[in-house]
């Protein structure tokens, strides 16, 4: 009798709220069509270790519990495997008679499945790697965007439409520092609850566009001086005319990851940095920043409805490709063509390489001709994913 | 003919999510028993400039959208009235024929109040001062806690929940700085939806409690070497043996409001301060710190359903004690006796200056005898507060 068959999966990078979703989406279809599961701990790093969890008889009370979990429910990392490493990972697979792979994660885990699947090509191993798209940063090439994004720009948008409140109640200038190393997405979406245009966010600093600080300061005074308020979104990861990020100026001590990304939250040092300079050269008091860290990518309970649908989604259409298909893919939302119409999306593949390890950024049409505020261009793309689910409420009679 | 009969309400002191509850529950009463109302605009301060909006005709669901809407609808103020301010409150009041003057707002509110109500009997002018709590800090006196409050846990358990999948999914040492600049009740709520000993957070700092850094670095040490890693609480007013901040060691430029008080939110020295320490002294390198800063008050969509029932009922019951006393108070919640038992509050009123400028610090029974954690009767007290509407979620299998 031959054994029932078998995949392996496993979740990469930093976690979201919906990420668990894709986990539960491949487990559906795997149950459904028969097949076995393993469960990788803490992403790659778990194969190496041999430190696996037998997924294969989940309830669907633990499925649904674990698909409304925030974070990767099988741990994550930020290994990123070289030829060693991958050498290792075959090891253990074909002990385990593993050819079908799923990692769920961003650019860095798909370019580490890239590693993975022409490693196994070289070797003659017959490994099918499956790339489950999540990043909060929703900067992938060839997605419209991506699972966990929706989410956290739920999250962002919600804090900036409190803030607004809040800072229109005590006037000042309020600096909210966001998640996004190199892409803008999630800073952008500061905006998407914005009722008029006397509402916060009044200014948007994105990593898109060259940071000036003379050019900042002028801005935030002229708000000041309009409305004698000033919100302000700026990204972890603005940089100056040299594409040098501001933030390295300010600390010597970041840390970086096995794939060279300067660690940037944690970290308060642009917040300081700009309130620092608001106050010593506008000569304004009440300036606050907040750097939102975290929270932005785990807040349990901040989940947008179309973001958990399709990171399911995706996660079902992966395993459901995999088996039509037998080489490695990478599954993606197929990008929209217009963003006037009514929302809807439609699931596709990318080939790994046309994927793995490159970055998205906004596009120009998404951001103003000052570079210093969004556009309606990106609240139509933007505005569908954080779902509909907000409390009515008003910023003026 | 005689005019109506009017009323003056206000809202000062820093936001909640669910302070707008209070002033339409104020506005129900007044329409039914066919008063008018006015609105000054940034508390106290809206007064003496004579800044006031007409709020007698509001529709119902423009009141229901105001009592959704996160934040003081009527703008606030940190203004504190000496002699001068108090003369000119009255001059205003007594041109608008005002007696009755709601004010809602937290300990300096109260004071604020405190202050106006003694100045008018010593000029002979009859004015009913009538003070409606709220505060996220919940440091009211002779209050079972404060509107506001719940909503606000509500937000730092959700984030802690989160924190501590994300920082199980990627092992590392996490702090997270709470509002509460006397009064530890919000730090605390971190723990209210921790589901067994190994989830976050591990260990909760408290102002009542004075911090020593060793003690610190020896709990963390620990707990990351049992479990690989640490989640931890801090209030950003927690104290070293001199009862002097720790905050106020880090920075020379801190603000103070004209109530006193330093300012703490929206700076990250303490956060960074026990980073930098961890890191030096301990050794590890995964060492992160949020501040959460404004986003603990205002932000949208994370509102407790008991908070807000809470905040309308004590506006309501403010109005209609108002016509049975003619003296001047505040309205509260009234401690309960036993925390085992089903959930059920009553109000009442005390003395303004029972409460006034007063600060309630938390009881020694909900703190551990380490001082490094709560306990179980903190959990049976605060946990109704926070409501019920949680995704439910899962921590290990």
């Amino acid at each position: 009798m031959i054994g029932k068959k078998k995949i392996l999966i496993a979740q990469g990078g930093g976690p979201t709220v919906v990420i668990n979703q894709s986990l539960v989406g491949v487990l559906e279809e795997a149950y459904k069509n028969n097949f076995d599961v393993i469960g990788s701990l803490n992403g790659v790093n778990g194969i190496i270790n041999s430190k696996f969890l037998n997924l294969s008889k989940l309830s669907k009370p633990e499925q649904k519990l674990i698909s409304n979990t925030p974070s990767a429910f099988l741990g994550s990392t930020r290994d990123k495997p070289d030829k060693k490493y991958c050498e290792e990972i075959f090891k253990v697979l074909e002990k385990n008679k593993i050819t079908k792979f799923f990692y769920i994660g961003g650019n860095d885990s798909s370019d580490s499945l890239k590693i993975i699947s022409e490693a196994a090509k070289t070797k003659n191993y017959n490994l099918q790697c499956i790339h489950i798209p999540k990043t909060i940063d929703n900067d992938l090439v060839l997605n419209d965007h991506t699972p966990g994004f929706g989410s956290a720009a739920k999250f962002v948008a919600s804090a900036f439409a409190g803030i607004n409140l809040d800072v229109k109640a005590l006037p000042g200038i309020y600096i909210g520092v966001v998640m996004g190393r190199h892409a803008g997405f999630l800073t952008a979406s500061s905006s998407l609850l914005k009722k008029n245009t006397m509402d916060g966010p009044h200014l948007v600093y994105l990593p898109e566009i060259n940071f000036n600080i003379d050019s900042f300061l002028h801005d935030v005074h002229e708000f000041h001086r309009k409305l004698g308020r000033c919100v302000i979104a700026v990204s972890e990861g603005i940089k100056d005319k040299n594409n040098k990020l501001i933030a390295n100026y300010l600390s010597k001590n970041l840390d970086k990851d096995a794939h060279g990304n300067v660690q940037l939250s944690g970290i308060s040092s642009v917040g300081d940095f700009l309130v620092g300079n608001i106050k010593n050269k506008l000569r304004v008091n009440r300036v606050r920043s907040d750097t939102f860290g975290y929270l932005q990518r785990s807040f349990l309970g901040c989940s947008s409805e179309i973001d958990e649908k399709e990171a399911k989604e995706l996660g079902r259409k992966a395993f459901l490709f995999s088996k039509k298909n037998n080489s490695s893919f990478s599954v993606c939302i197929k990008e929209r063509q217009n963003f006037n119409t009514n929302y809807s999306i439609s699931l596709g593949i990318n080939k790994l390489s046309d994927v793995a390890g490159k970055t998205k950024l906004m596009s120009k049409k998404f951001i103003n001709t000052k570079g210093n505020f969004t556009t309606k261009a990106f609240k139509n793309y933007a505005k569908p994913l954080i779902g509909k689910k907000f409390p009515n409420f008003i910023t003026s009679l």
